[in-house]
């Protein structure tokens, strides 16, 4: 791409490195920033760099945050004994914007997947069980609904149980406001299994 | 978004002020970046503020570049009497990429739009008309087929014309490879109108 300027080429290639981020992408981006203000440009480079430098895991449930533990945590109106399990701290997020979950999480980073040749090892596993020897009571597995969270949150059911500590999964069925004739047939079969009485 | 480090909801909020990127890709790009090496988030970050601090316009054809003059005004093999008329670089580039125009350019930095209250003093016209003063002989009108690229196409047009310098318009037609079922009567009016002898 002669035809730019060498920093332009040069910020377009950085930004092609970003997930979902096309050369087109990266062009619009690129003009984009150029023709903003100085100091708004200075002050997305520095979010970047300080977000890099100082976010790390609460001590605690492993979210990513800024102190030693996250705010959830050191929360007191927050039921300890009961852990969500989930598998990042944007899924942590989706749960608290919901307002209805009063427990406390803990965060894996990832979901065992052999295709992606990530074990059980390479996700905050054991410091799971770590914290089932505190007073836990029940551990709410909230992976995704795809093959990797599924068998995830089978590993995980059969390691705890032992523990006797009771473990459960979020349910699984038709989205609210669905509409049944364009659902597919796992996503029926699994609200069908998954029916509760009235 | 109490619920993240606030670096991260630091850094979502300020992605999410870049075009097309709105909270859901901004979590997506935030969550990626904490996730890179660190020197790669320093380089990133150091392209957009490089860039936006070195890019200059081209003191002949106004187009981004990093020099006084960009390479293609420099450059010894082009026919500086020709000057394609586009609106942005990254028209330009378009037009580069094919390899098939040997003049010059000349970049506006915008259109002509009453709606968005772009006025013809908002855009590099004036330093087109000066440009004219030397030996052109044709000024090529690639500015893009929506209402203010035709506009401006005709502005410049009523312009130039007088000074007894050719203006011509780039065809608007059927693009290659189009399938004529899928497009639409304004672009077929067009192509019948712009036909050409075989």
């Amino acid at each position: 791409m002669e035809y730019y300027s060498s920093h332009i080429s040069k910020l377009i290639e950085e930004l092609s490195r970003l997930p979902g981020i096309g050369a087109k992408t990266a062009g619009r981006l690129a003009f984009h920033i150029i023709n903003m203000p100085e100091e708004q440009v200075q002050s997305i480079a520095n979010a970047m760099v300080e977000a890099k430098k100082n976010v790390r895991y609460c001590k605690e449930c492993f979210t990513l945050t800024d102190n030693e533990l996250c705010p959830i945590c050191k929360g007191k109106g927050r039921n300890h004994k009961m852990i969500m399990v989930v598998e990042n701290t944007r899924d942590l997020a989706a749960y608290e914007k919901t307002g209805k979950y009063n427990g406390v999480y803990h965060v894996l980073h990832g979901a065992i997947s052999p295709m992606l040749g990530i074990s059980p090892n390479d996700i905050k596993l054991k410091e799971l069980i770590e914290r089932l020897k505190g007073e836990v009571e029940e551990i709410i597995i909230a992976t995704n609904s795809s093959v990797e969270g599924e068998t995830t949150a089978m590993y995980i059911s059969k390691l705890v149980k032992p523990l006797g500590v009771k473990v459960t999964r979020i349910a699984s069925g038709v989205p609210v406001g669905g509409d049944l004739e364009y659902i597919d047939e796992m996503t029926l079969y699994r609200a069908l299994e998954g029916r509760t009485e009235l």
